[in-house]
C-alpha cells in the first residue's frame, strides 16, 4: 500500500482533517467539532482517535501512516511549546508529543494555522513549484506566513509570518487588538474594510450604494468598489495600499518569488489583486524584477494540505 | 596542517581578504586596492594571485584551503550572477566562476556585502551563538541581511535584506535614490541623520550647538544629542522611530532572535541602542518576549568573516 500522511487543521468551530498521499493528492478529508474546548488532552484524544477510524476505513494501519501535522490557532514556539491559545482554551501545553503518544510514537509535527495555510499553498496551491513564497490571509483578521527553502520561517518567539500586525499606518488613532496603532489587520481585513467604509460613509458627503445598506460587509464593499462605487473605490484603494506597503516590506527583506493572497476577502479576485499589485509597484521601485502576486487556490483546504507537507518536512 | 578558507570582501576602494580556521579564528588579513575597476577578470585575477601568494607565505597549499566566499556592494542572484555592480563598474558577469578557474577549481561562493556582513556577525560577532538574525548597518546608506538557520536569506531577486528600502514614513517628500519615498535610508543612514537635523535647524527656532557647526556630520548630531541638545535629542527620536518601526517589521515577519546594529553611526553605541529598543518595544506590543537589539562586533571585519563563513555553508 501507498504510504499516506495526516494534515488537521483545529479551527475554533471545527477540526478539519485530511488523508494524503506524500505526493499531495487528498485521498480523504472530513471534519469533527472542536470539542471539548479548554481540554488539550481529550480533544487530542478525540483527534487521535477520528484518525486511527478512518486510516482503518481507508484501511490502511499506523504504519503506512508516516506522520500527522497539525495546525493550531495560535503561536507555537520552535520547541512545539504553546503557551496559550485563547479560542480553543490551550494553555501551557505540548500538543505534538500528546498526539504521537496516542499514535504509538508516530511523527508529530506543529505549527501555527497561518503558517500551516501557507505551506500548504506553497506545496499544492498558489505557489507550487516555488521554493520562496509569502501568504497573506486576508479574513476577519490579517494573518500569514513565510515559507523560505520551502520550510516554514516560524520565528523564535511565535511571531513569524504575523504580517497582520506590521504598523504601515502612521495617522492611525484606534488600537488594534494586539495593543498597537496601524497594524495592517485594521485597515485590510473583512473588519478593518468595513471600518474604512464606515469611516468613509461618515465623512465623505458623496452618494454611496452602501449607504443604503442597514449592515455593511467586507463583499458589500469589495462588490460596490467593482461596480465603481466612488466610497468603495477609496477604501479599496486605501486597503490595496497598505497591502502594498506590507508587501513592499517582505519584498525588501525575504524578496519571495510569489505572494499568495488568501482568506474570505480575496474572492474579490483580480479585481484585488491588480489593485495590490499596482501599489506594490508602487512602493518597490527600486527593481522592474518583482515578485508575483497571485491568488490562493486551496481555499478553507489550505490548512490540512499545508500541515501533511508539514510532518513531511 | 589545518584547514583554512578565505574571505573577500569587495569594496569601492579595496579588497579585504583575511584567511580564517574553520572555526572562525583570523589568521591573517590583509587588503589591495579595488583596481581595475569596469573590468571583473582584471580585478578577479588580482585577488587570486593575492590569495595563492598570501597562502604560500603562509605555508598553506591550496588543498589546505576549502574554498573562498566573496561579498560585492550589489545585488547577487540566486545563481550567482551580478546584473550590475555600479560602484565597481561590474556588468553580467558570473565573479564566483571566475575565481574558481584560477584557484583549479576550488569552491567559491558569492553573496551581496551587507548580507555577507550579517552572516559574519551571526558567525562570530554579536549574534554568535544565534541561528536567526537580522543585521542592520547604518552607514552612508542603511543596509541589511537577514539569517535564517545559519543561512543568509538572498531573496529571489537579490532584494533580501534591502532593509534601507523599507517604505517607513508615509509624510517624506523628498525623493530616495531607489526612486521611492519614505525610504529608511532617508532617516536612519548617517546621511538621513544630517538631512534631518538640517530640515530641524531650519524649522525650530531653539538654540543648539548644532547651529554653530559650519557643516554638521552624524557623530556631530549624535554627540549633541548625547549631551542633551533638543534639536539633536528630537533627531535621535526620529531616527530610532523610524528605525524601531523596521525592526518591529521584521520582528512581524521573519521574528529572529536578535537585531545586531553596525555601520558608522552604531559607534553611538548603547545612548543609540537603548532609544532603538524603547521604539522597538512600542512598536510590538504584541508579547512581552521580544528579540534583543545588540551592537555589532567585528566593525570592518565582518565582511570577511561573512565571505568565509559563506564558502562553508
Amino acid at each position: 500500500m501507498e504510504q499516506v500522511c495526516v494534515g488537521v487543521d483545529i479551527g475554533g468551530t471545527s477540526v478539519k482533517l485530511g488523508i494524503f498521499t506524500l505526493n499531495g493528492d487528498l485521498l480523504k478529508k472530513w471534519e469533527i467539532p472542536t470539542e471539548p474546548k479548554n481540554d488539550t488532552k481529550a480533544l487530542i484524544e478525540k483527534i487521535g482517535k477520528s484518525i486511527k477510524e478512518t486510516l482503518k476505513e481507508a484501511r490502511l494501519t499506523l504504519t503506512d501512516c508516516v506522520g500527522v501535522g497539525m495546525g493550531v490557532p495560535g503561536p507555537v514556539m520552535p520547541n512545539g511549546f504553546i503557551e496559550i491559545v485563547v479560542n480553543i482554551g490551550w494553555r501551557e501545553v505540548f500538543p505534538a508529543r500528546i498526539l504521537s503518544d496516542l499514535l504509538a510514537g508516530m511523527p508529530v509535527a506543529l505549527g501555527n494555522d497561518a503558517n500551516v495555510a501557507a505551506l500548504g499553498e506553497a506545496w499544492m496551491g498558489g505557489a507550487k513549484h516555488q521554493q520562496d513564497s509569502v501568504m497573506v490571509t486576508l479574513g476577519t483578521g490579517v494573518g500569514g506566513g513565510i515559507i523560505i527553502d520551502g520550510k516554514i520561517v516560524p520565528g523564535k518567539h511565535g511571531l513569524g509570518g504575523e504580517i497582520g500586525h506590521m504598523h504601515v499606518r502612521e495617522s492611525e488613532t484606534e488600537k488594534c487588538n494586539c495593543g498597537g496603532k496601524g497594524c495592517l489587520e485594521q485597515i485590510s481585513s473583512a473588519t478593518g474594510i468595513v471600518r474604512e467604509a464606515k469611516r468613509l460613509l461618515a465623512t465623505k458627503k458623496v452618494a454611496s450604494r452602501l449607504a443604503l445598506l442597514e449592515d455593511i460587509t467586507a463583499k458589500d464593499v469589495l462588490d460596490a468598489a467593482k461596480a465603481g462605487d466612488e466610497i468603495a473605490l477609496e477604501v479599496v484603494d486605501t486597503v490595496s495600499k497598505y497591502l502594498g506597503i506590507a508587501l513592499s516590506h517582505l519584498a525588501m527583506t525575504v524578496d519571495p518569488e510569489v505572494f499568495v493572497i488568501g482568506g474570505g476577502v480575496s474572492k474579490a479576485g483580480d479585481f484585488l489583486i491588480d489593485k495590490i499589485r499596482e501599489k506594490f509597484e508602487y512602493y518597490t521601485p527600486i527593481t522592474k524584477n518583482k515578485a508575483d502576486i497571485v491568488l490562493a487556490k486551496l481555499g478553507n483546504d489550505a490548512g490540512i494540505y499545508g500541515a501533511a507537507k508539514l510532518v513531511l518536512g
